[in-house]
């Protein structure tokens, strides 16, 4: 934590002190419309005395909402007397791209879960990257990023770790995983996934901190379903922290875990068009099988491209808009554990 | 009809001809980027000697998807050979907005269904509006508009029509609605609907032609339950005029129709914040139920806003983003039929 | 008001109800973010019996706010006891340009008082302006439309209202100039104004409604001077319609009233540059003395262009923007009274 | 020219004055950045004595600039002592539009020559229309609109002119055609041009003034071969006129004639791609014969899709950018002469 | 002066030379509408023999412009021969942002005075930061960089400085600020600024050359008052260097001087709405005073939001904008000087 | 070639397998439309044992076309029994701007031939830069970079090649400019052509594999004598390098080579104004010529500003658009070759 002095933030609260504190932290943004304003990014820190912290994000990516909702309702219902040790929340780390219900951040342009560990120095969002790289996440016992399928996609809602390439880290983040009690969860594959290790998970890693995430929904919206499984899961790695108490465990079914593994566990779209899912999401799928229809009604005449599923699997995830480009992922399939 | 000299948009189809005709409306649009070309909006002409004619629209919405695919596979489905009469289908009417999935026209930013009956010297959607109005609807015997929830709405998949001024006109609409053969559908009261007297139903009624529409799923996708009802619809509804035979038919539910008045029907957002909805499409609720809770995340310690539903009536839609401003719809309850 | 039916704008207020309502003009606006939403126009009625009807207007232009603070005040200080008749105030007219700070709408690009009487069917603000003209003003015994230079414009505070073709509205019009009580005020001659007969006023001409307002300030900003003789003027307009009692009246200094005419009252920016004032708001100038100089700081080793006042006159407005277009008003100067 | 006082345009120079005026034609415009200003389009009127009027007008479409030069190069060599009668100059008609090298204008986004005659109380490009229809034509004898192929167009230099339906006219027009002594010139069959009869030409029609236009070169530069043929075709109208005395006619080739018709005059993009032609401007080709490949070297490995000329004809135009869209044109052929 | 390979700049001005010279920093921006162009700063030397060089700096935020101004009547009525040493003057360092007016660049949307010592390999503004860094800077014995509040502030006239860690550094800066000769002045606390060690006054600190500002007015306006502290100081500090003689000195009032320290000397708007400020510029003010209201004129039912200084202070600066978002600094206060 | 794990794109082709291989550069790029989608960049190996590399990329700037159109023709016409070696092409090398037209991607708005040698972790086109420079470079033994003038640049078609430091990598390059046979080239002199060693040419000098380049046109389109000039190089290109058999080469004419230097090679705006040319392209003109006016018909009285060329030399290359600002390059003229 000798970076402190690095960032160009300020932040409101003191990670040391006892209590609940809310307040932001204090982006400074220097723009035509406001030479000396800051962009505030809400940040909660809940302290009762030592023990371990947990540190909770949502709203990496603007536009995915049940982990905000969940998150704001934890601030609403903790209580500092309650729990022993520390939980930190930040409910809208990408502020300006929760603000504009946007993924991307409408500041810089710039996609925060793309771009760890950041910049002290740099724009916005490699401003916010590097303070929750360099100040957030060496407090942390256990990170948990909050996301959800976003405008494009939609997700069967589920968690998910990383496959790191420390045994025991990854031992803790699968304890941790089945602790949440989802009833779907998926591990990603090393250096496999999406965003490779300029994600948050990846920068954790890099500081051998454990982390998961979630994927609980999408489509632009609040799934209740997703938020359900949110609330009870964020609770339950607090009891699983021993930051709350047994008692406070949720009930919740034994977690479903797949593997996501490399290119053949994703459909991309080979052409542009209009996408006609043919499965549907949490189903079963073998390799073959029809996956989709790209349909071009502007030229009604021309018949629609079908696209098949390389492997088989469960399907995770599907794409929401339906006009597409060649290249737009149509479907992610979970399959065997990575080794 | 003795408008047609009325349009500037040039039509590759003869509506007079027997067989299938594939061609396109011309709209010339003379831009920056392309001083004599047209936009090329897809029309299919299917005739077969005399008989009834039924007029197919989709992508008046260009966000709107299963009609698109419905209809693109009508036109490779349907033979001369099978039908008596004609069928006229205009899958993509507003072009432009269909082929960037927008709900309204990227070239003059109108809405097609808020401006009939359009003008023929206008701007480019207000001249596919006049060409609708002028051209296509008065040789239409039915006029079929299929609609979805579009990118900010979320309908359970049904059929509709309005409440008439004409009782016979309204008569032959309701009729047309149950051979249709949506499970659910509703009928908008008078004057009432969101839209009024400019959009393609309205204009259909002032010239006397019956009319009836589908809301057909939502949220920027293409809903597969939505689809199959309008792939059933359109085909009942061609058996109901005659065009195909009484065995062509497909077996369907009983619609249950409710009735959509006035703005008790709606729920609006009373401040800006994140929707989350309290209740699913399709359930039944009561007047003061809470229906929806506006968070603010970025303020996560303010508790959410309630809002609740103001009379009985059945979920129809839903508001599809999380993010919202005030006077945002975030639902719309079918309750007793109009009057 | 036989043409009720037209608007397609819904009203959450009674203009007849006794007591003090609040709520919205609800301008539906069906966009691909909201396809059933309408935007909130707020609205408020206070009303005590029959009695003159004063109709308050801001946020014509969204970019001039002490008029919306004036207002806003009013609806927070008046109470229907201590009045007598009607005060209808609508403290926001342009609404989405009120919220973007922005003179001109940021829906339609249009300038509201630069489009009236509108259109019941048109675009957003077309509407707006049909509702003012034809729901608002003929109910109204005097009309009050409070403006400032908006983001463009530097004004000395002043009052303002039209030389009408009509003698005894004009009288009448001068008579409420004065009882509001700006230290400064002018007369704008026939058809020379800034936007003619499209304004708010001009249409109140139409209507034989009379109509005064303002010019509060502006370069963007609340001026305090400015908001503290609207707050005056509004309450002494109240006094002077019997709808306050006369006790209510708040001392104020005799208007010095100038005439506004031709195009000899302004000067214009003969080229592109860096606008430098060489005499200050309030001065009084004389034809041919140095008006402004046009800077090229982009190549400093050229000269700077020097403008002119055309004739005597007061300076009552200058622009604010240091860059300026050929073509920008510099200065606007009151002059003599217009015939 | 009772209109008068329909415009809101104020116009620097007096039609009646001998002697040369130069000036603005002031468009009030209010917008965010300058809310009392004008778009200052430039007008020069040169008068001696009575006699015939000659129109120019340029910068119809603000990217056509041959004619643009020609005339400001005519506003500088032109002395009233050297002319019997009146020469009215409008070198940017559209001035916005002018000043950004764009076809339509940036303030409403209107297409100047797609929308006469205009509005008086209509947007900027409207009130253009209007003026120069109402205000300009009128006074005209001969209108000459010069137009070049723009951005988005190449044209083999050439003059052209109309059939309009009083054959009178047209022999005016052919007379003066001739008498502009362009290499090469065309004749558009009635209403079947681009544009129709909302253009400038069409609306002299209807006032029954002759015109006659050009299209001078294009791709968005200055062509010095059109600027050539214009500055002696400009000349050559004020001699045929009479305005200047026959012996400054500047010697001309006999100009060749040809006829556009209907839509076989035009070749169209039938789908997407990266348009390379196979001919030549000015080249004579036969129906059948191959005019362009569209090619996608975003897969390079699908052959390209091969376009064909519909009928006999020269090749007056091309398209100018490589990507092109379904729908845009991509060669204009001249035929026979119409009817 | 190594480093001089490092640019990509190109220099019209050759630094060792006598006499004045007046050209560009040819700044190459490879554009779509440009590919071979170059933005054309200007910068002027003036050099008689050997002396101190006097480094002169405007425009470095677009939107400022009494220094603009000053610069150019500098270079306009300054003489070789009236010197001894060098002066450089550069009026338009952020060119492309002063010719749009706009504080920060259209180019790359950056802000120059934050991205301090730029890059020379960078995008255009970095570019010109490494220029200045390390071809402007070097050169010079004291630099004045002229700023004022811009567009979104409004600043008392006033000089400035920083408190720099070397000691004897700060006492030249302070030096030069007392001979600038404004009325007001402030020193800024060290590493406590906006924009921190990014800024122009930064890197020069880290060159150890002595630096100063000004804050001469804002709202994107010319400031009168502020013209005039700006031509005086600029000339005073000629004479300081010794670069003008002695009786060159303009007379000016002694300088009072405040500091400006931490977070506890800014006011932030808590909450978006309308801002209406409750003090003067210049107003000395007590810690708990009302300092502004925040206003919701779209719901005038609500009470505005009261904000208080948190000490005791000067008014220097507030922000001009009515409408502001959660995070504006609405005040900026001048208080004890910085230890 | 340790550097393969840097890069993040997935690459579908196999470099060392025989035959011909087609598939995508898979660039993923995270944005608010597509969250796991990726950006297609099609690349195509064909490979026939061992043998000499060659490298062809186009759509480096996406606005030129004919090196498009000439891999793509290649794509389809070779065979890899043809050949012995390989043949690398790439033929959209900057996809999203190839796509839209445009020089710089549409993405990060980045001119992929400034930012050599790119960065693997950067935005899209930094990574497209670095998987060029690391992964095909170094693969190759001789790079040919296919460009066009775009759309602001006009060239008479010609070859290229750069006077690298190593004196006998440039002979190479030299026998390469040769063998391609284009009428003319010109050679660039060290560290003076526009873009530096930034550039692809830049990088591959650094990997010290000999490079060349065309300028086959520009102006937006599609040029049939530069599409000719490049399909006989592409093809004479692969003869050089013994890929193809030597009767594979297409009799071309002794290239003419000129020399590109400094800054005096280059005319540029020195106002802004409507550019007009004086002489043609592939002309030898004197220095003092007259090479352009610039007008101003916006201020039609007001003289042309004339434009002489600096030296003797003939003209490469020209700018397109009519409408220029001061910096805009208007001429480029080869001269004596570097020494």
């Amino acid at each position: 934590m000798s970076q402190t002095a690095r960032t160009r933030i300020l932040c409101d609260v003191d990670f040391e002190r006892d209590g609940m504190q809310t307040g932001y932290l204090r982006l400074f943004h220097s723009s035509h419309a406001s030479a000396y304003g800051f962009l505030p990014i809400p940040i909660v820190v809940i302290r009762n005395g030592e023990g371990p912290t947990a540190l909770f994000v949502s709203g990496n990516h603007g536009d995915e909402y049940e982990g905000q909702v969940a998150l704001a309702n934890l601030v609403q219902a903790l209580k500092p007397e309650q729990i022993r040790g520390r939980v930190i929340i930040l409910p809208t780390a990408n502020y300006p791209a929760a603000m504009a219900g946007n993924r991307v951040s409408p500041v810089d342009n710039l996609n925060l879960n793309r771009i760890f560990p950041g910049d002290p120095d740099g724009s916005v969002t490699e401003q916010i990257a590097w303070f929750i790289s360099e100040q957030l996440i060496p407090r942390a016992d256990l990170v948990c990023d909050l996301h959800s399928g976003g405008s494009s996609l939609l997700y069967t809602p589920c968690a998910l770790t990383g496959r790191t390439a420390d045994p025991a880290l990854y031992e803790r983040q699968l304890a941790a995983l089945k602790a949440f009690g989802a009833p779907l969860a998926y591990v990603q594959g090393r250096a496999q996934g999406q965003g490779g290790n300029q994600t948050l998970g990846g920068i954790a890693e890099r500081h051998g901190i454990p982390s998961l995430g979630t994927e609980l929904g999408g489509a632009g919206a609040v799934s209740r379903e997703g938020l359900a499984i949110a609330e009870r899961g964020v609770r339950n790695l607090l009891v699983h922290l021993g930051i709350l108490p047994p008692e406070a465990r949720i009930a919740a079914p034994e977690t479903r875990i797949v593997g996501l593994g490399g290119q053949d566990h994703f459909v991309y779209a080979e052409e542009p068009g209009l996408f006609e899912p043919l499965v549907e999401l949490g189903e079963a799928v073998r390799a073959g099988q029809p996956a989709a229809l790209l349909h071009t009604p502007e030229t009604p005449w021309k018949p629609p491209l079908e696209h098949r599923f390389p492997i088989d699997g469960l399907v995770l995830c599907k794409r929401q808009p339906g006009r597409s480009q060649r290249g737009d992922c149509l479907f992610v399939l979970g399959g065997a554990m990575p080794g």
